[in-house]
């Protein structure tokens, strides 16, 4: 038994993908839990999960998961929040905290609120970390380690309740802010759901064309299409929930995005060289932020090649 | 001196940034010349040349740096290839090799040719390797290691010449491909141009958001944003060269990408969940195969974080 009393008697973790599983490994190593009980739709994935030993109890029915649970986190798809509350919140301990870690808050917020008794602190959360792969076996303790995790209490929100959580997700390695869900659903649309649309995009259009072979696509990837197919081989059911839950932001995302590509193409079929110049100068220097903000490693190509790391060589 | 004799008796480097450099680390290591002249039109980038002793000879003048060279190559902007080719032609030795590294072949076949006087083999070509930096400081001997060398010769080409062109890229670490200019352009047009026109595009539109802050926008990078920087990164002239010099290719696939685009943004729009999900799925196969063809590391976010390497610790 540890010597010092872990922050939570007993986690429950609902949907033991990338997310799911990389919790277990930090609450697991920071021993942030007595007990972690956790709960998936897909038998097979729980039984997986009961493999790599991610949790101390298997439950294929999140209510029984939920029993006694001092926290809760929802770890699935945006379009399975809803009928999950339903199923659990009469199970819910009085005084637990729900939280979840889905890329749209506005919609987990309209799907969710309304099945969370009276006592249960539900605060919606997102943690700002993943990779391109799913399921238990992609998760891994220091996802969020340096990252980010946005916060998006409601009207009301128990203080003390926010500054547990606050402390948990700290204690997993993650940077915490607080804001409300429909600037987090505008701030989510341009930084992670715009970019996955355009990349999912870009290699459907590749995909289709009849003059440009799918091998010579794949040979020729490395002068800059390759870039885009790790976004593009995210999740798609997740994806798709996303697309349908945070549309409103999107849309807009996505009408910016067009006009400005369209005035693009246009400097580039009358050949207003200065204009592309111009463009072309100024992002140059937000990667450089990112890097010096931390969140990206300071080497080319993404450090892809650790030989590149020492220039010269 | 070395034992055997190299490959070229000298090779005069024209242009000395990523891919330049880059050719004197790998011509040095692997012997391939007796000497190497480099000379670039800024004086300092020559005398940075020359402190890193990335050749033999610095010379100002790029017709003096041409004279009895063997192999001659421009590693230029595609823009200025045909004053370069202008100034230099008179001055190419009879025999000789001229070939070039730009992103574009059909403008370079163009600008170059008229200016290469008989005897002279002119061999237009591209190295499909890279990183976002740029300069004499970038390049590194492995830069071609693995990845493809596209020769597009053109009718009446010597086989001899372009025999042991395709050898010196082979000893550099390329695999080598040929093709005709106009084919190359469209593959490069969807490959490499469009991906860094969308990634320009996408932090050009991000950096110019009322709604969400800059400062917002580099914090959770990590979501998704940050994998469009490092080609929104890559030197603004060569690409302003690019668009301008490969621009019939470039619009064709630009409409393509924004007719797709408009299709996926009505599925979002009407909710059509099935349409996505569709999409979202074909589109991981083609990452598998990329990093099956070797063009592509096998780690989770791009091998940025070598502890992801080994997922589950």
């Amino acid at each position: 038994m540890p010597d010092t009393k872990p922050m939570f008697e007993r986690v429950a973790l609902i949907g033991i993908g990338l997310i799911g599983s990389s919790l277990a490994h930090a609450i697991r190593r920071q021993g942030l839990a007595g007990e972690i009980v956790i709960s998936t739709r897909s038998s097979e994935t729980l039984k997986r999960a009961e493999e790599l030993g991610l949790g101390d109890r298997f439950e294929p029915d999140p209510a029984r998961a939920v029993e006694d649970a001092d926290l809760v986190v929802l770890s699935i798809p945006v379009g399975a929040c809803g009928a999950v509350a339903e199923r659990i919140g009469p199970h819910l301990k009085t005084g637990a905290i729900l939280t979840d870690a889905g890329s749209t808050k506005a919609s987990v917020v309209r799907d969710v609120a309304p099945h969370v008794p009276e006592g249960v602190h539900f605060i919606p959360g997102h943690p700002i970390a993943g990779t391109e792969q799913s399921g238990p076996d992609a998760g891994f303790t220091s996802l969020f380690e340096g990252r980010w995790a946005i916060l998006t209490p409601l009207p009301g929100t128990d203080p003390a309740a926010l500054e547990k959580l606050t402390a948990f997700w700290t204690a997993c390695g993650s940077k915490v802010d607080t804001m409300d869900p429909a600037h987090h659903d505008r701030v989510l649309a341009i930084v992670s759901h715009l970019p996955h649309i355009i990349a999912y995009n870009i290699v459907g259009t590749a995909d289709d064309l009849e003059t440009v072979s799918k091998s010579e696509v794949i040979k020729y990837s490395a002068s800059g299409f390759r870039d885009f197919t790790r976004l593009a081989a995210s999740d798609p059911t997740m994806w798709r929930d996303v697309c349908l839950a945070n549309r409103e932001a999107i849309l807009e995302m996505l009408g910016r995005f067009s006009e400005d590509l369209a005035a693009l193409q246009r400097s580039i079929r009358w050949g207003d060289g200065d204009a592309l110049f111009d463009l072309f100068t100024r992002t140059r220097a937000i990667r450089r932020s990112i890097i010096e903000a931390g969140q990206e490693v300071d080497a080319p190509d993404f450090g892809r090649h650790p030989e590149i790391a020492k220039p010269g060589e």
